[in-house]
């Protein structure tokens, strides 16, 4: 058994690395000897190529191509509000550029190419920066991937790591002429792209609900040892959604409470909308915490229950026939002189008395209720 | 076994989706792809058609009359306040001319729609949006359905689900001309419907209570393990009333604390009133789920004992007779030279021996408290 | 088995109600279609008629008397301190009386009225409103009523349900002419007497504070399985006055931080030193809270450990004897051919091997500590 | 069975008092009818007679003496610094005429001689007074005791219960005229005095580390089940140390944000130090708290995991012998007609046989991973 | 047994002692009877001399050297930022020297040479201090030793214990004259270090990540008993991570809110990354604590339903064959009058009878479902 140290708080402690080093350093080891700002992308290559999409929009026009890293400064257009989408985060060079054509802060770069940062909203002096994790449903596999956006006076550019994502029904109200979207300013672009995020949350918040409560009927009904896995994985599930909603709320209520000037004062019922929204995900998330915490301890009860019945069945079965073996017993013995041995109606006595006794114990166990 | 994942914090992680794709999408995939403030109904359709109450009152008059959807622009008239209350919320475009009219903002409009929208309170230049769930007792059964209400200058909308309601108190106030509701504005109507939908919250958790203490009783007096459904679905029904009672309380709060002109000074203290009602409401159903709790702790506690008890007298018997059996064994034995055997008294004395074993061990078990 | 509904947050729920209808309808019921501000008396009678008892002091003179309702609007005396004490609160008529007489918002009389009105301090344009449960023990039992008070300029009132009360050292005091509360105004006055009820919190506070430890030591002691009941009960009672306790705390906050200018600069110390106490008492339900939960903890562990002696002693029994009687079962079968039943010392060999063998399993359980 | 009383919140309850009346009323009760401000001392009698010990300095100066209780008044010392520290208070007229002569607020002087008091700060007008629980070691033993004090421009009064105390290193470094605190004023004294106290937390907050780290290796080491009752007096000591240190933390931050002119400017890096101290204090004493319940839950994990062991054990001889005493008895049978027991093999054949049985469930456990 | 003190809070309480004097007193002892700002060291000597690095740097030159204690006070030089790093803190007379040549305050000194003092941030006039809990990976071991510094205009002195530190990666891009480093204060490098030191927290959380998913791993695939040990360990371990990581984010977020002059606006977008950095240190330890809970929740249950698997084992063997055994009892009995002994068929029909019982029961445990 191995000793468990003791870390007493006035000794000086050296924990102890019990693990082999591993043969890559962690995406977190690399960072350590770096200048903070350093652009180091610490996901995996997800598209061939980083891809730029670009859509261009005022009440009457909408412009929408394709574009590449070269004329990147030129890109802006008087009288439309810019909204660059880049694929592909594996390109620090390319990300580089961007960030030299738009002058975004290097901090704000060091995030973007950071998949494992957290939801946050931080204001620089002319654009503020977003960051969020998406999660989309594709098939039977939820997707998730890091997004994040730069929004700054008549331009928004958003990043994210893979090819295909849930902002198709934002652009076809771009596409089309008529909705409010294309009379707002990047301001109201970055709250409805949050909004689809968010939407998704909720989406797929109402997917585990389902889950959980089909769960619960299975606990219910067909019990099965096995559920058991089912509810840790539902609750490792909830947890894991659960770390990425509750800071992407404070990134909610961050963007709410900005005074930048860049925030139109028309699209603050709408993040206060938004608001409601994400509270209303992380509240269900909480509630289904709960629930999935309710589930496991039916299950306990339940093979409590189930060990109580095991136990009671071994104890009436025992506690019936043990004296009745003993009687048995005494008559299998081979004393001499036994005068019950030789008398006539001592075998059918000998029943009567088994039949006695063991009605007598039946009696006993109805009166205490187990049977 | 399935396979669990590892949600490690440095990895890109696709959370398996494992149900089957739904065949109908449910209400929040329905408003994936849609634009805020887009107005889709998320509930289902309980009413014929939208039906619209009017009632119109000042000190000295009352007006009041069913109307229909044509010439809702002209309804409004001085000297009176208008209440127009809206049941069925089904058809769309009929929710939308009621905007129109009264200059609704979209996105209250898309939350009056929302069936699933938490309790809220929000503010727009010139009125106010309130939603909240609405409980009532009918026969054997809790209906539950969706409440808000717009407040202006001069007119309050409300919009509920379904026919029949709890505000035929407040009618019956208005209709009676000598009320203080009479005298006042929008505003103390808005507290008097409040006042009434926190008043059937008290009221069921009242019922709650009475049932709490039953099952309470139930578990120290006839003990069946049977009550443990009961102890989880009151439980969970709690915690349901919880869940929309905090955020209605919440939502008290904010309308206590608005300043918005349209509250007059003299509703302030029914206000506050009506916070403490709202903050007994939690504070009772955080007791309730004290309480459960404590009677599912008082369940388990009582499946241990009767464990316990089963354990007891399982080992009291086979200590008991375990020996003694052995003993019998023992004479039941052929071998040749066993002296004891053909000795005259050897019966009696071995029945002798047996009642000295048995005694001991009852004494032994009397020492151990056990008995 | 019932079956359990799941409350899904994407569906519209109504709640089975499954309780019968009660005959009477309870408290709240009585109120649900009633005006707020409506007067209803939610308690039992408890006195015959409704008392008035009047004191009115200044420094130089006292006078006391026992008035009736007529004349409630001259009662008041210019350079007099008024204390109008009301025993009993079932006849509603009267209590409005003083309420006119007194011009006492509507509803602070309601309030009044609800005997589960929850602690509060609410301040009015020229009086402040306070309620408390208040506590007091006679004889075997405590005696828990609601009280409230009605404090204005050179005036107080206040009105308890029942007979007798806790306020008597308060009257001596104001009797005796050199006490310092007949130098000060109706605010000291209200202070006194919310600082004897918190004193009597404190007393009863006490008694569970020795009935805890007389629990604790029966617990180490005399173990008896009976004690739960006693740990459940004194963990219900202490969560009761822990109800009353929380709100009667922020009432107490409330009072403090008031800055009415009714409220005298000499009186804010002793309002704090009140603070002080009310949490004191706060506090300590809170310990006593966790000194049952670890006593509850105790006694499972003391269960735990039985149930763990009581298998220990079914397994040495069982484990030693097993053996015995198999061999013992061995020698009395009756195979023709069995060599050692015919030899000589077989029986005694027999009887080394089972001593042997049984010592064997001493050792055993020795070496395992289960002895 | 007691019947438990069912505290239905629509119900005035009078709660049950089950234990006999004291035969002498408690400390608090002592208080009941009291005025506020009355003095009654609440502890018991620790030394024979009051005594007062005076030092009185200036960076020149240092006067040491015994004073008594005539000419309070003309104590203080135009140029000095006066330091009064009065050993018991069990003589309530002493303590008034300290009271007198340095103008005391009489609620002040109640909290003196109140050894109940919890940790507090409270300003007057030119003085503010604090009270704390002081622990030393002393031999085997901890010595706790009620310490309070009263500080005020050029002096500063303490009250202690018993004779001996902490503060022999500060009266040391009063005693050396080089000294910083010669040179200070009577708040960075009253600093001093709090910071020993706050270290003596802390030196036996450290022997508790100790103890429990103790407890752990014993846990993991030499299992015993009478470590239970260790853990648990740790677990209530640690407590008890938790309900003083929490409030005094409180008192201690109070301390470091009154604005009075008499805590100098220089003096508050010492209180920002003497915060970090007592938080220090206050997060050990939570992280021990955490330390000891995990070692609760080791304990219990380890006696479930014997319970495990014994179950096992009892399953695996039962399992293995129940069969083969079954076959046994087969053949102790008396039918007439069993051909198997004339055979001449039989009786090697049914021991082969056993064997083989017995090897089976040996395997069988094997492969279970029981063995 | 030992007898538990109650700890009544209307007694005045001495708590027992118990454990033995130690041969030496702890460090919080032998600061007990200290003045504060007292220069005591309560750490262990882990550098054999005190080793003084001095860097000094501007944007276009840097100087690195290594210097004694004499010149302490003519070390700054215009226009350069000065850094020294101060290597072993066991000469109290050394740290002294460095205090009077830079004007430390007292204070700052005594906490400098406490190993134990909290994560901390303190403002002083003209410079500030700060302490952390530094560790970092060496081998197999994780070293952490206390990290302390003073930053003012121009100037930057740092403490550490031991050889060898994390600062390498600072110290190369100070080296290299192009980095943003050489054109930034002390502030900026004050705020690099804390990078590094917070930068390697989340080094080793990564590393404690991937432990728990081994136990993880191992819990649910090849579960050995043992796995309890690692899994207290690792829990113990990540609190002790927590215990410092807790404070240093309070300390970060001081530095953050501090409005010193000292600290440069154009670090402010720095500082608030590096509070990102932390609180997602913070985050991420709860979600292993709780992850680490629930693992040890599953090691219960797997013990607990081995525990219902050895127990229906054994109630199964013992259910089939105790009836079985019984039978067999009966037909050796010697009674002289038993038909049965003597019918031809005896035999065979008994074992059709055994067979048929012990079908019976498979059959019955088969519905069950516990076969």
């Amino acid at each position: 058994m191995k000793e468990l140290k003791y870390l007493s708080p006035t000794e000086l402690l050296s924990i102890r690395r019990r693990r082999k080093k591993k043969a890559e350093p962690g995406v977190v080891s690399k960072k350590l000897n770096q200048m903070p700002g350093a652009l180091i992308y610490t996901g995996e290559r997800h598209v061939d190529q980083v891809r730029l999409e670009l859509m261009q929009f005022n009440p009457e026009d909408l412009i929408e191509t394709s574009v590449d890293f070269n004329g990147l400064q030129d890109l802006r257009k008087d009288g439309y509000t810019t909204w660059l989408n880049v694929v592909g985060l594996h390109e620090i060079e390319a990300i580089q550029k961007i960030g030299e054509a738009f002058q975004i802060h290097n901090l704000a770069l060091e995030d973007i190419l950071n998949v494992n940062q957290r939801p946050t909203f931080d204001e620089y002096d002319d654009h503020f920066f977003m960051a969020a994790k998406m999660f989309r449903t594709s098939d039977e596999t939820i997707i998730s991937e890091q997004f994040s956006m730069i929004v700054g006076e008549g331009y928004i550019i958003t990043f994210q790591e893979k090819d295909g994502d849930i902002f198709d029904g934002v652009r076809g109200r771009l596409r089309n002429a008529k909705g409010r979207i294309r009379t707002r300013q990047s301001d109201y672009l970055a709250f409805a792209l949050l909004d689809v995020i968010v939407d998704h949350y909720l989406a797929i918040i109402e997917e585990y609900g389902d889950e959980i409560n089909e769960q619960e009927a299975r606990l219910l009904g067909d019990f099965k040892k096995t559920i058991l896995n089912d509810l840790n994985l539902s609750k490792k599930e909830v947890n894991y959604l659960r770390r990425f909603a509750r800071p992407l709320r404070d990134t909610v209520i961050s963007f709410n409470k900005s005074d930048l000037l860049l925030i139109d004062k028309k699209t603050r019922p709408f993040l206060k909308d938004l608001n409601d929204h994400i509270t209303h995900v992380t509240e269900t998330i909480e509630v289904y915490r709960e629930t999935i915490n309710d589930n496991l301890n039916t299950y306990h009860t339940h093979m409590t229950n189930k060990l109580n019945d095991v136990l009671k069945v071994l104890t009436i079965f025992s506690v019936v026939f043990i004296p009745l073996t003993f009687m048995a017993g005494i008559y299998g013995m081979n004393f001499e002189h036994m005068p019950e041995l030789s008398y006539e109606y001592s075998y059918p006595i000998f029943w009567g008395a088994i039949v006695i006794v063991a009605l007598g114990m039946v009696y006993y166990f109805k009166r205490k209720k187990w049977l």
